[in-house]
């Protein structure tokens, strides 16, 4: 049984490393006595590869090779992934991705696909790089009703607000720093807007719930408006921020998600999860609080669970697993702004005392902040529990201060 | 197609609560329109139980029905399982357990007998509750050659030593609080002194590394012997005291399992395990560090395990799950004394200084703890990394200072 690998980079490249170092394993567990490489497509020349025999630069090699029954695409975007992934799924090859744009946009499309085509499409990397969660979710956890999904799920801005947690850096510096050590992409606005992580919350809720949710139906802010300030007085509420990706059921049924930093006391599981590694929280009605923690992303993390899948496949190489979602529905997603939590809001007043007065008749009994070296004019304080559209409507009746920054307070 | 349940205790009325609750969704996920609970088997009564048409006091009923395909085995012990399980495999039952004396003691005979009759035979249950280990360890990391596995695998002893650490109780008092909770049997021997726990670690390792090992091939003490005077040294040094099952390849491939307490670093993710919650540390060749965390045990989340296996063998029922492990080997268990680790030692001496200054040129650079309130001539020390048997003959060469509590130190 041969299998093809599409996009030799960071994963890709893993994915063959995994798959030559474990080769004896991997065909014991797979039962799958002749398991191969045959083919890596890749545009790019690796004139100096142990397998440099095995690229190809044509598509349709892979496509028209019978012997090919498992493809792995770690191409990353959506076209000609898309695409490719499509061909070769209605022409009754198995498919692994590590391509989280493909399934948080294609996901439903292409399991409806396989689901025709009687093969399997299986995506383990896609969320979590090397922690095991879509199996867990599905397999593991099928006896509950998921309540709620939460979970740091991009290692990049868990690096950043590390270093600002626990170096004091600036978000610049720490950045800055992030990208020096490979875990920022010179353009690193998809992770530090939040872009990455709405993809991985998207997929996850998809498959907890069953029906896609796309990135656009969710409310995405990223972490560049964190300070140091923040922080600090973050800390003085034995709490860190994180940016968390949430999905949770909501009275009446309807799906709540969000993206953004939030606050979250220092005993939550969630809390001690730091530099590039992810956790991710499943609530469920039977089992109570599943975390699954591990590193987020890199290159073998992800290529084993790559392999992983694709030892998966090559076991049920003539069986489909039950496993995915169904398509989207009208008026599925609900209003983030329907989700309460308790706010964190520092601002400024010339008149603090009238300011905090005013901040305590309006959002009920605060929790004032302290932190050392504040200037005078400056203050922070937790509000009262209330959907996040109450709050926003009482903030902008404010007469007395000026709010610098807003940041949600979970109680994950 | 029919399931049976057998014992109908804490986790056997669980399963029949998490399967009539949640019914719809399991039928779905299960593919089988007609997956229903035909029979509960157990020697009491229950007649106001709302399935009470149910309860049978023959076994052979479910041995001899066509009907039932699936049979959970929540009764525990040994015996008469073991002969119940034994007979519905060899008759082509698929059999889900939660029971982990009987994996621990006759995993390896079941799952042979089992393959022999290509039916399946699933335990998720037996470790970590209501934590998905098992299958993510199989499936999800199986690209992976495992290095470690680790945990705090008893909900009753980590609750009693978070009561340990946190409220400053004695161990008799955690012991009596956890017994009152509910969390700890009239008899505690199993729990406190590392006989669950070690049953577990039997199981994990077994699924990791590929033999059977058997609980009397695993050094095992409890936490009986455990202080506030050592909880306290332990704070000093930014730790905390758990118990801990441990399994680790060595070079040359023999397996060392252990199960002791063991002073763990603040910043580990065990370390932040508390009450009666169990997580799982997996340490992989490509994916590094992945940690499980959950409840231990418990009613509706070890139901659930059990109930998910249920849904897994109604999914693969024609189709046998290659999973397992081989038979015991001899030589394959290494001794314990082995493992490198630093030590712990808490000691009185009328000589401090003379003790310390021994102490330093026995074991090398001492780390020297405090704690408020230490008589006089009491002191206690990290020494340096050595094997447990080199340490165990220097410790018995000393003359100056009297040991009176000896804690490994692990760096997980």
């Amino acid at each position: 049984m041969d299998i093809a690998v599409m996009g030799y980079g960071t994963v890709g490249s893993g994915v063959v490393e995994v798959f030559t170092k474990n080769h004896d394993s991997i065909v014991s567990k797979s039962s799958q006595a002749d398991l191969q490489l045959k083919y890596i497509l890749d545009l790019r020349d690796f004139p100096n590869d142990p397998n440099s025999d095995k690229f190809i630069k044509d598509f349709n090699i892979i496509l028209n090779d019978k012997d090919v029954r498992i493809v792995v695409e770690t191409m990353g975007g959506l076209h000609p992934a898309y695409e490719y992934v499509s061909a070769l799924l209605e022409s009754g090859r198995s498919v692994v991705t590590s391509n989280k744009e493909l399934i948080a946009s294609k996901g439903y499309d292409l399991l409806k696909i396989a689901e025709d085509n009687n093969v399997n499409f299986l995506f383990e990397a896609s969320v979590g790089g090397g922690v095991p969660i879509i199996r867990p979710i599905t397999q593991c956890l099928a006896a509950n009703e998921i309540r709620e999904i939460a979970g740091i799920l991009n290692g990049t801005t868990n690096f950043i607000l590390t270093m600002m947690i626990e170096e004091h850096m600036s978000f610049e510096d720490a950045l800055k720093l992030a990208q020096d050590n490979g875990y920022a992409e010179k353009d690193p606005t998809a992770d530090i807007e939040g872009h990455d992580a709405c993809r991985k919350i998207c997929i996850l809720a998809s498959l907890c719930f069953g029906k896609h949710i796309y990135p656009d139906e969710v409310y995405t802010e990223g972490i560049t408006k964190i300070t140091l300030e923040d922080v600090a007085y973050a800390a003085n509420y034995n709490s860190v921020i994180k940016l968390l990706g949430i999905a949770k059921k909501m009275p009446g049924g309807k799906i709540a998600a969000i993206v953004c930093p939030c606050i979250i006391k220092k005993r939550s599981q969630l809390a001690n999860v730091n530099d590039v590694f992810n956790a991710i929280l499943v609530k469920g009605d039977a089992t109570g609080d599943v975390v699954f923690y591990g590193k987020g992303a890199g290159k073998l993390p992800t290529a084993s669970a790559v392999v992983a899948d694709v030892i998966d496949c090559a076991k049920h190489i003539n069986r489909k697993k039950i496993f995915g979602w169904g398509p989207s529905a009208e008026n599925y997603v609900e209003d983030h702004g329907l989700i309460s939590c308790a706010m964190y809001i520092r601002a400024t007043s010339k008149d603090k005392k009238t300011a905090l007065e005013e901040a305590g008749n309006i959002f009920g009994k605060l929790t004032v902040l302290e932190r050392s070296g504040a200037p005078e004019d400056e203050f922070a304080f937790i509000t009262g529990v209330d959907s996040e559209n109450a709050f926003r409507e009482k903030l902008s009746s404010v007469k007395n201060f000026t709010p610098c920054s807003v940041i949600r307070v979970t109680d994950l």
